[in-house]
């Protein structure tokens, strides 16, 4: 499964791109961070990056877009230009009719190192390892836009345009030796998860 | 000049288009409230309002957009789809290189009643009576973008792309007795501001 992860922003705007494959493996495709100068017109900047993503899904064809969830309580001074980047992000995989997911900070913290209020040095290490590069992504955008494309097949199982990890999909994984320890540590950890919630379903 | 007015949302999005003569009378072109169903995904929900606006571009070719500037403390729940719909109308407008102002509610309501704390309906009347309609344009959302375009043509002096209004734009006005009181006092405001304007800048 192919992801197309965007950590939204006016200034600098992170974008990936990974392969992952149902036994949790992920490959780094492309990863860029796009950015508009401040001394444009928002219009222009927000063109300006709308062409970044547009070339980058043209180059690498994802199967899905995952975009970080942006909080109306989050830092005010950048709120309005990473919302409405998030709104020109959703346009252009609307109109490619890409399917397009949105995961809050935490759940990406919580799905790249296991701990939701990871730090940002954390995520940059696990996406680091868990791609098998020799250097942490920079700048942070670049990692955090990663993360989410992780984050998001992992979370579905690898399935494109399913919305949740479901068991079926976590019991296709087989060669268990091909993953590194985090991936394996991961790997059992979400598929507890899944059989817990199945189990709760169950008795609910 | 014809000015495209959009009062952004997602769930009503308000859209007027008027011609604005440089002596500050103002003609309804067209106006339209465009609304997506709240049970479609954002992405697509966006896309909806993004197709009715390239239509309404389309068929009248305005010279200029305005926008309602929205604020990060405005109302919360419903602060993101409004600020995702002005970041999705400013790329459409880039893209088709027309130029985008930004007006605050309070802006508009001086502009349109004389008077910045004006209520719904105050704004409506006014805006019914400029363009001589006989009744206010319903919802407020199809007032609220013809109030925004009349706005931005009146700041502007009725030149397209000009970023305010210039006492020489407002000594083109030669004919007042076309304009309706409203009109005629708004001009004579608008024409000692800029006279004190340029006094004041004279001084400096």
């Amino acid at each position: 499964m192919r992801v197309l992860g965007i950590d939204p922003g006016l200034t600098r705007c992170g974008v990936g791109v990974v392969d992952v494959e149902s036994n949790r493996t992920a490959r780094l495709v492309d990863v860029v961070v796009l950015r508009s100068p401040a001394d444009l017109d928002t219009p222009r900047r927000l063109a300006r990056i709308a062409d970044g993503i547009e070339a980058i899904l043209e180059e690498h064809r994802p199967q899905a877009v995952a975009l970080e969830r942006v909080f109306a309580r989050s830092d005010v001074s950048t709120i309005m230009g990473t919302a409405q980047i998030s709104g020109v992000a959703m346009l252009i995989a609307a109109r490619r009719a890409l399917p397009v997911a949105l995961h809050t900070p935490s759940e990406v913290k919580a799905a790249i190192t296991g701990y939701g209020r990871a730090d940002k040095a954390q995520v940059g290490a696990m996406v680091a390892r868990i791609l098998g590069l020799d250097a942490v992504p920079k700048p942070a955008d670049a990692a955090d836009a990663l993360a989410l494309a992780i984050c998001h097949a992992w979370r579905t199982g690898g399935v494109a345009g399913a919305a949740v990890l479901d068991s079926a999909a976590a019991t296709t994984v087989t060669d268990a030796s091909t993953l590194t320890p985090a991936q394996r540590a991961w790997l059992a950890a979400e598929r507890s998860a899944a059989v817990s919630g199945a189990a709760r379903r169950l008795k609910e």
